[in-house]
């Protein structure tokens, strides 16, 4: 990581933390590593087989190695935050605030392939609402995430994006009121959820090829086929009957999307779109997803998953989340930042040469010292002998102006 | 680490990141796994025998399992930043300015006992000046030092603290001269090292203990015995001769004094300390370290160590650098402002019962997007039935104004 990305991240970071806090989410730490049993506990899907484990050390590990086929690990680094947050709340809930707002910031570790150019320590960016059963957590999730997004892109003046939303249940409800059996639609969902790739027609075939019913697949693409632009959550909704589809879960969505539609920032804007899946089986209510024109990945996510928690607490604790895509974000601003000189405003380079005796030092530090209190970057380093090549660097690193110092 | 711990971290932390960025120090990030082979190169001391080791996966791993004896790990969890600062000089060299002067923060694990009552992550912070054979450099990391931690220990009125500087060219004359050998040096030092603990003549007890001729232990000692208060460097070395020690440690040591002395901060002074020795063997040149009364341990401590990145770098680096005690600073911190509340400025909490419709939700998301946008940390959540116990721990966490609505 080089300066400049750092600071490029370290910019980012704090505009998501401060519009964060103005929103009441508070800030959490959680230790990198975990008991490896806490890792492998089936919530993590495919990310468990790409654990890092951490071996035993002294006597436990001379014992595990002796018994042969003993497990050698006891930790592992984490591979996202959702199975840290559960364990913090189950360990603090008593001293927390209910509804618990948390905003985490902190590398994961995934042993990735290498050869897809992703790196395998990468930041992760969560915000979740512990404890809210109602539709306003949702609403705080979008306005703050939305807000925050704004925030970040008008830097680079991309202030057009969209939040798609969705519900689980509308999701299942189609599907079951199709044909399919509660236990088919997680599969079902699954080709779904490969619209934009594959399209309507892709999805018949998988479907067909994975031997489900010809008629139930026709009767549930059917409710896909006829999409208007801009179709409401109501309109699409009024074609599952409500044996598969409560009434409830229609207004709560509907309310969602009223309520924040006009909280958005100037062109920003919130869909209702049937066809976002998400991938992971977790989620149990409203799901959604922020994209952006031009990128094919979202740089947001997330959704209501009101069980998960508590297969940790030990009690059920409903909960909704969003995860912010933050290396994607600071991808997309490189693309529009490069080139661009990262100017430090008022900064100093005062290069002092050899000869230079110690008053004269002190008289240089003096001057330093003011400029710096003002909040200018300065800089105090011996002169090079190659000092042409010194200054061009320290420009490239964002330096103005340069003193220097003979004698 | 909970919500108010981790406000008060956050906010040392941008005290620190910003006083340092003014000092022209640049920030850079490096992983958290690093290659066992780095990891256990004699460089860390007695720290490598506390390393976490991360497992090889797949077919290297049943390659190594087979071998029977086989190394099982492949990489291993940073004990200190001073590895990873090597290595990521090694790699960049050509694209950082010279000299480099940097800023690492970022956990470090260490396998301790438990009972120590120490986490097994913690948090460190170094500052580093590559490439800089000048004072200039020691100037730099001490008077940007001391304007960060005035800073800190503004908050809670503490500014008083003092910075001990010696080079351990005097030490090793001072052992010299007596009558020890190069090669003993290193071990006298371990003793003098426990000047504050055991006293003069702990020192004395150990050394003849060890087996040292009596005759160089009584010369090497009397230099200590007669210390005056405030004594400077020139004084002191006065006493060994310039065979042991060459005029221009003493004139370098004097110079780094005199013009850092003007640039302190009201409350801080600089001391010349002949008893200073700070651990580690690497030191070459200057060492310091900060201290404040009533605290027995240092709260930031460094020195010049012009041989050690060479050694990852395969060219010689000099190198001078100050390590922050940044969980002992926030230890101090959480002494002093315990019970105080962390107020939020214009912070208020909205409970909203669950008869409230939507449009009147909608209001006061509205309300609270202009408090929000003013800077004001602003929740909105359901009433729970506990409205009481819900507003408590809300004050606790610092908001100052309710607002429940009813309808």
């Amino acid at each position: 990581m080089l300066p400049s990305d750092m600071r490029l991240r370290e910019r980012v970071l704090s505009m998501i933390k401060k519009t964060y806090a103005a929103y009441g989410f508070m800030q959490i730490e959680t230790p990198v590593m975990e008991h490896i049993e806490n890792l492998t506990s089936k919530q993590g899907g495919d990310n468990e087989k790409l654990i890092f484990k951490v071996m035993k050390r002294g006597a436990e590990l001379a014992r595990a190695m002796e018994v042969g086929n003993g497990e050698l690990a006891d930790n592992g680094l984490r591979y996202d935050l959702t199975v840290p947050l559960a364990r913090y709340y189950a360990n603090n809930k008593e001293k927390l605030p209910s509804p618990f707002k948390s905003l985490q910031i902190g590398n994961v570790w995934r042993a990735d392939n290498p050869q897809k150019g992703r790196f395998r320590q990468f930041t992760q960016c969560d915000i979740d609402i512990l404890g809210d059963e109602s539709n306003l957590a949702e609403m705080e999730l979008i306005t703050a995430t939305a807000a925050m997004l704004s925030q970040i892109f008008e830097e680079i003046s991309m202030s057009e994006f969209t939040i798609h939303i969705n519900d689980r249940r509308i999701l299942s409800g189609a599907a079951r009121q199709a044909g399919f059996t509660e236990e088919q639609v997680g599969a079902v969902l699954i080709s779904l959820d490969k619209f934009d790739k594959i399209g309507l027609e892709g999805i018949r075939r998988e479907l067909l090829e994975n031997g489900y019913d010809e008629g139930a697949v026709s009767r549930y693409l059917s409710v896909y086929e006829t999409l208007a632009e801009g179709i409401t959550c109501q309109d699409f909704c009024a074609k599952i009957g409500e044996e598969y589809l409560p009434k409830e879960v229609v207004e709560n969505l509907t309310e969602i999307t009223s309520c924040v539609s006009p909280m958005l920032p100037a062109g920003v804007k919130i869909i209702f779109d049937p066809t976002l899946v998400r991938g992971m089986g977790y989620y149990t209510g409203p799901i959604f997803e922020v994209t952006m024109d031009g990128y094919n990945f979202a740089i947001a996510g997330g959704g209501r998953y009101d069980h998960m928690i508590g297969k940790f607490c030990g009690q059920e604790v409903c909960a909704s989340g969003f995860s912010i895509g933050f290396e994607r974000i600071v991808t997309i601003l490189k693309d529009h930042l490069e080139g661009k000189s990262p100017l430090m405003e008022g900064s100093v380079a005062y290069l002092i040469d050899k000869r230079v005796p110690a008053a004269k030092k002190a008289e240089v530090f003096a001057e330093a010292k003011a400029l710096r209190e003002q909040g200018a970057t300065v800089t105090i380093q011996p002169m090079k002998k190659n000092a042409k090549r010194q200054m061009e660097l320290l420009e490239a690193e964002g330096y103005q102006r340069f003193e220097k110092i003979y004698e």
